[in-house]
């Protein structure tokens, strides 16, 4: 697969990285509105830079990979799928619910190979908890509890443009809920606090946040958000049923543990995405060369954008109005 | 202190052998309606049989726990309010709070040194994460997580006089918020559903439930209830802060780890709460006996168990209106 | 069962507690060479003080608990034996084998219900463990590695009167290996170092050792001792065999943990022998008081105290002469 | 770096792996006694099959890494000397003394930058525990043990040309000791026996084995071996000091946790050294090429192979004699 990478700020890195690990996969070209950003991880990766209108222009492209700002998402997605290029996005497509439905409706008149950027499906142990909880080692599920707290909240610049934290962070747990609890939501209840940095209540967001979903066999599920935990990125998951408990825990850098005056110690959760999801980064191109090559849908899909944004939305209103939202009301 | 014991059955058996280990508490009666089961018990613990009237006639004991059936708590309190004998009663003293507050004016007009069996309060671990919250471990305390889980659920005629799962068994959880939480609770949102035994459901009450409260400078907090958990009592409690976090584990009976073909197998979860909490009664009865002893006020009061109940009314509107609940609207 | 006990010191304190809290048992005297501690105990637990010869010319008691000084344990064990009491009797019996021999004779000689103090493998753990191998659980045992350090190491004047640490602190470790072994010792290897207190090689007396001990079926045993750990007591047991591997852990005052900047911090150690055996301790004189109702042989015996203390020897000679002993050869 | 690979087996497609992956090294050529089994892994990692001698007089080819079996090794490491070529070579060099002393001095008269295959120092686990070492977390280092443990004996045959236990297995924990206890070791104790299988017993070898080293000041050292471990390769090593004590745990593929009616289960260790140190053996690969380009020392040297030879002469030695064998003694 000849792959183009659009965009080469952080993220992009990350997958120019897993790219380049990838057997299957030439890193064919990078673009950036930075065009020196471009060509220097051109440089680091044996790539070239090259503007996005001569990669959609390109035959020789087979794919690209959207990791460019949020805003533009949408409009590449829809170029890529217009061009008969298979298309691993980033998430969000957009921000909103009535840009996404277009960005979908291009795909579905121009259908072509498309992934979403849910990279922690791909993650080993959440893969190993998906595939125990299928098999029935749980029995049947009844509550699920999903933990997520960053290291550090993003600066104030970054929540005013983010679409708030529901659409921005939990938007990766309604996806893992979607997932886990495979059959429909039906309500959304959410409570929320500034409590970390005024300047992101200022910026009309909140920096903690707890969700609560119900499904249609009545299912509960806890969401739990902070934008700060000083020991790193705390991702953990947990799924409850009649027959056990399954726990997703914290990964370490290593297992070795010190014991001493003060207690027995065990290092801290991994830092953040970039070393806890180094091995779901890399299955994630996997997943999306191998579904291209096999003409199969890959793990994630457009439509589980939308849907963990009709998430995001229905928080957000039952945050305003204080009460439990039907799924169903999001339209 | 010579403390007479008002019931018999399960919990009053812990709670007898808890005073008899006690060396400043003599058990001087026990009362039961079923007389046999009051000498039975008697018998064990070198104590007596003795009628209800004659336990709060007798000047000679100081004290009386009462450990009968939920529907007789509130008179046996007020009854020993008013014989000016020292009271441990256990939760609830009422399942409303119209009867919940009579009690607590008699309480007013006859002061005696008064404890409510929020045992939990007393548990060396919880006692230990409270402490370290308090002392400022964690920072800031900003959500709070508390997870119990009873291995099998109650016979469903035992679900029907209970009050529901709200008013029955997160009663608990409710108090143990309030405690940890250290400062007002606003709103109160809840979601549960019947899971596990239709029965229960046929009574009106549910099995499984997600409960989120709110304080006052917008600390969050989630409540995990389940009627079962096959592999024994789940009984957790995580306070996170700007500075860390704090997690109650579950214990075990032993330590011992198994490693094998099937993986690395330690113990499951004491089993129910007369393993898990049995030194939490012992501390109980020391911290009543103290109490009395120092005419100081215990760890718990009769005003902690309105407040749960409160909660626990604030929590069975929220599921029935699906919306938040301002506590304050609770009478 | 009216037992007396002899010795008033830290560790007939212990023991005090533990006979106080048996149903079963009544203190019904103690004595102690310093009468005043005898006094000042039995006033603690509502005994009466008695000088040994007194509660040896006593008929009415049953059993005696000899927790006095090393050196007079052999003499009270035959005393106990000549007076057709039950005998409960903290190891060494002797610090020397031709001693322990004679005390042994009396007692062939004046058959009554015999213990010896190697509290260990009445620890809930070790029991457990003890149990699962015995059950098959990890199929043949191979080797066996047990673990065992003090917190802090004893005066040097304590070190000088002990019989050295083989005898004095690795005859617990040696004791327990012979019951998890559950075959024939035929060889010891001893290693051996002072790198703690210079004050015990001084004392011609080492401070850091590990034992090898070979079976008679080639299975291996690991023993490691140190007089000081900073974080407290050390006492683990692994167990290796074709099935699996069984480890008895270190035991912590609660399951609490702190995750901060620091890592993953978990309790320390139980800090010593009150804490860690306090449930063997109890375990130990309900198995003596069973075992002289039931008319049948406690879970330790004399002959165990004289083969530990053959291995002790063992020990001492191997690391004298930079050779393996064979087990046979000490008599 | 031109690295040339001389052995395509299992170790040599490891190593084909870790240098594919590593950007600064090219795999130039790939040698083999069956040449097919060099084309096939050339044609996988885009490499060429050509013979050694081709190899050694190719003056493109800056390096090689000898992988082939054992008893070419000290040929093929002459000759890289000889051709000026920086050599890794799998341990050992020879399996004797006196060969391994001849490959030295070849490589004094012809000195190459030359690394030993001791892949375990470059572990992440054990190189966070040799720093904490070093940077005095622990206090004075007193003891060490290392366990390590295969998750299935070799075939008999294998055995037979193995060298035997020492020479074979624990040759990796001999270098480890060295590397920890960093001083002089003085004395070796060995005890072992044939509890797996018959036919190691009958080729003249053991397969459980202790070995206790003693170092110039004292320190103890504790290595526990099996060539059979049920529930996969066991890989530990505990350093204790006089303020407190690291534990290098086994690791497992996730952190995913089970509870259920038959306790709480976490995966079995990783299956084996492929699992457990590919991260070290990609480390290996990147501190050759790093030494070499810096013109500095790798982490491990030829003399480092001479040295854990003489400790497992030693160890043979002490089990036939039944004694502690001086290390200078063997020469």
């Amino acid at each position: 697969m000849q792959l183009a990478l659009i965009g080469a700020g952080r993220i992009g890195q990350v997958h120019a990285q897993a790219i380049t690990a990838h057997p299957g996969v030439k890193l064919a070209a990078i673009a950036d509105f930075r065009h020196e950003a471009a060509e220097a991880l051109a440089l680091t990766y044996s790539s070239q830079a090259m503007s996005t209108e001569a990669i959609f222009a390109d035959e020789t492209i087979d794919a690209v990979l959207i990791a460019s700002s949020t805003p533009t998402h949408a409009e590449y997605f829809e170029q890529a799928a217009q061009s008969g290029k298979a298309v691993l996005c980033e998430k969000p497509i957009a921000l909103d619910l009535a840009r996404t439905r277009e960005a979908l409706d291009v795909l579905s008149s121009n259908p072509v190979t498309c992934a979403l950027g849910f990279n922690r499906r791909h993650d080993p142990q959440f893969s190993a908890l998906k595939q125990a909880v299928a098999e029935g080692r749980i029995g049947v599920l009844e509550t699920l509890s999903i933990i997520s707290r960053d290291p550090l909240p993003p600066p104030a610049e970054y929540v005013a443009a983010s679409g708030g934290l529901f659409r921005d962070m939990m938007i990766h747990d309604f996806d893992m809920a979607r997932w886990l609890l495979d059959e429909p939501i039906t309500f959304v209840q959410a409570t929320a606090s500034c409590l970390i940095d005024p300047a992101i209540g200022e910026a009309g967001d909140v920096d903690t946040a707890m969700v609560t979903l119900t499904t249609a066999s009545g299912r509960l599920c806890h969401i739990n958000n902070s934008r700060r935990a000083c020991y790193g990125y705390d991702q953990r998951i947990e799924a409850f049923g009649s027959g056990g408990m399954l726990q997703a825990q914290n990964e370490t850098e290593t297992r070795l543990r010190f014991t001493g005056e003060g207690g027995q110690v065990e290092e801290k959760p991994q830092w953040f995405f970039l070393e806890r999801y180094a091995a779901a980064f890399a299955r994630e191109i996997d997943d999306f060369v191998t579904a291209w090559q096999q003409q199969r849908a890959p793990l994630t899909s457009a439509h589980d954008g939308l849907e963990a944004l009709r998430l995001a939305e229905a928080a957000e209103r039952s945050l305003k109005e204080g009460r439990r939202i039907a799924l169903d009301d999001i339209r």
